[in-house]
């Protein structure tokens, strides 16, 4: 473990919260329609966005250019060139009717991050990159993480073709923003290039406001499983079938879902599992029902354990069904694997927030974000910040001022001894 | 107990039943349109099958008329006058696409009943009457039961002034059949009109088949109560809400539909419940369900028992809701009191169903017939015939010439013997 540098002061947090706060607002007001926050890829608003984060890395002492996907890249030179850097980030793409915190928050934070070391002519032993991504939530084209997957090298050939709603494809998208569909590749960074990922982001979930603190460090991004069901019994009369003779396909399916919920929670593994969808025919008041679709989505951490609890559900739904004389299919139509946060990385970061809070919670992610992308072919670590009742992609999205000082004192700690590792070492920053 | 009539021969049954499903043929003739069977309420349709049903009765010595409400009626008179009739019939009516025996069949073996006695020149204590009620099935103003309500006096004002989906009210159908509004308090039958109503129905359920019998005798008709249920809970990320933390409205409602079941075979009494329509919203993938709305039928032939159970099952929900943190409401929107049928004429039925198939099971009936609007004022008993996998209200509706043959003799056997009983009694027929 790196000997720790000084924490930055509370004023001194305070002061770049502030400045983040500001910066959020100002970003949010760089949307498509002016009564909400609409920011997709490629868009003249995205471009927009693009040119003032370069603005402000620029003011932070950072060498900014825009890359070949459309990711608004700096960055801040270190001491022992050799190294490979360190990379900091998030998006500036949003979703619909979006908040203002999702993406932005993290890249504002890593701006703030350089502009504490720059304020005070300090470089690290590293450089310090930091990407805003052009687009991680999919908003546009139906497929997501462009930006970090432009990074990674890993966008695949029939991306170019899709089209968004109004029949713009990909390649149309990238010239009309003045790119060249041909130079792509060029946006691919080598492994060399960075020794780790670092991203900060709101929870987008309700587990740090339930335990109380502001920043907890995650373990993995949740894996997902997305699966049609079919129960298919019998219907019939709901006054002349006794209940012994029936074949009553949503009776099949709510036993199921309440064991779903206590099977996943037994579990353990930080697994979750949800029925969002469920279609019952025909559906009347008097008929029992014969046909029930519904939809399993299954997350964890942990690739295997949820492919074991993915198994275990649909075997019980096939038992129960069998039980009662009732078929039962099921389809994946999803399948992602879980992306683990780099053991060290999160070692850091529970260090530095340990610093910072006291105590270091440790949880999955259960949305996506770019590191999903990076951890492909970079350490990643991940540190969240608790959100208002876990509201997300939603104008209500809300942080409080206080945990963005904390996550700010938290994430520079991490990131600058992440800096300052592997070479000659600063001691500390006045 | 009275004694036992000579049973009809099997022959003489088997004629009969010919006969019987002969005329379920051409009445299913009679139709508003070629290629379903539909066959509403003083139609024309109706009104011609009235002819015809008029017809046979007239065939089978019978004086006949149609009263004020649009039922067809028949008279066989008995030797002693001034004892109560016995009443036999069902509906001519149908479900719009119907199968072509619920109802027709009752009517029509009830003239072979008569028949079966005028051709042998034989009258019995009592005079025998047959309704082909009206209307049972409600098919075209969405209230039921007017015939029988008719002859029961029992008809509200108000539904005078509804309307069928062309906008013609009751009072214009009546006056285009040719019928008087002003005097439809002529049909209603005095009390002393009748000693008992003998109904025959198929079942229109899978019980009589899965027990291998032809015949059933019907205990109750059932009550019913139906009640619009919701549960709401919170929606929210299916990825980043931690189970434990969850309000999922369909998890709750999924654990009630599971105790809706355990708790009503549990109960016995011959219940039955069923959810046959559920809404889950917002009903997306990938989001918790925060509201889930739900329908809850539940019948028995017993009013206190059925109440019982209709209250437990309220209170688990709204206990399954309390424990989660979830709200549950719940309204009823029909109530219908069971209609037991008489003890007395149960016995009769089953004396004869066992002199025909050897054993006489008792069954209460899941579909409302009838005999709920003529309970109201004379004791009922109904007979129940096996229909194929119990399908109803559908052009695959059928029953077996063999099955009609055992009902006839059953049907005849307790009839004749209820015509014969409280007065000069003929000590058999041959």
């Amino acid at each position: 473990m790196m000997s720790d540098l000084s924490l930055m002061s509370a004023a001194d947090a305070a002061d770049g919260a502030r400045r983040v706060m500001d910066r959020c607002d100002i970003l949010a007001g760089i949307s498509e329609s002016p009564d909400q926050l609409t920011r997709i890829y490629l868009s003249p608003e995205h471009l927009q966005a693009n040119r003032l984060a370069g603005e402000w890395m620029r003011a932070a002492g950072m060498r900014v250019w825009q890359d070949q996907v459309g990711n608004i890249c700096g960055r801040y030179p270190g001491l022992q060139p050799e190294l490979p850097a360190i990379l900091l980030g998030s998006h500036l793409d949003t979703v619909r009717n979006a908040g203002r915190y999702d993406g932005m928050l993290g890249v504002l934070t890593a701006i703030e991050t350089v502009h504490y070391l720059h304020h005070r002519h300090v470089h690290l032993a590293r450089a310090i990159e930091i990407i805003g991504f052009a687009d991680e939530e999919g908003a546009r084209f139906g497929i997501a993480l462009l930006g970090s997957r432009g990074v990674a090298g890993s966008w695949p050939a029939e991306w170019m073709a899709r089209q968004d709603n109004a029949g713009v494809s990909v390649m149309q998208a990238l010239i009309q923003a003045g790119l060249d569909p041909q130079s792509i590749g060029l946006a691919k960074r080598d492994a060399q290039d960075f020794a780790a990922y670092l991203e900060l982001h709101i929870e987008q979930g309700p587990t740090l406001e339930l335990a109380d603190v502001a920043l907890g460090v995650v373990t993995a991004i949740n894996g997902a499983r997305r699966v049609n069901c079919r129960f298919t019994g019998v219907p019939g009369h709901a006054g002349t079938v006794p209940m012994t003779l029936r074949k009553d396909a949503l009776n099949a399916a709510a036993r199921w879902i309440a064991e779903i919920d206590d099977l996943t929670i037994a579990s353990g593994h930080d697994m979750v599992a949800t029925v969002g969808s469920l279609q019952c025919r025909p559906g009347v008041v008097n008929v029992i029902p014969g046909v029930v679709e519904l939809t399993l989505d299954a997350r964890g951490p942990d690739n295997e354990a949820l492919q074991r609890l993915t198994a275990t559900l649909l075997g019980r739904a096939k038992a129960i069904a069998a039980q009662r004389g009732i078929a039962f299919a099921a389809e994946e139509f999803y399948h992602m694997d879980a992306t683990p946060c780099d053991a060290g990385l999160q070692a850091r970061l529970h260090n530095s927030v340990q610093r910072v809070q006291g105590r270091s919670p440790a949880m999955p992610s259960g949305a996506g974000h770019d590191a999903i992308a990076l951890a492909e072919r970079w350490p990643v670590g991940m540190l969240f910040v608790r959100c208002r009742q876990g509201i997300s992609h939603h104008p209500d999205e809300s942080v409080r001022l206080e945990d963005v000082a904390d996550a700010l004192r938290a994430y520079f700690d991490a990131a600058a001894a992440l800096a300052n590792s592997g070479g000659e070492r600063i001691d500390d920053i006045k």
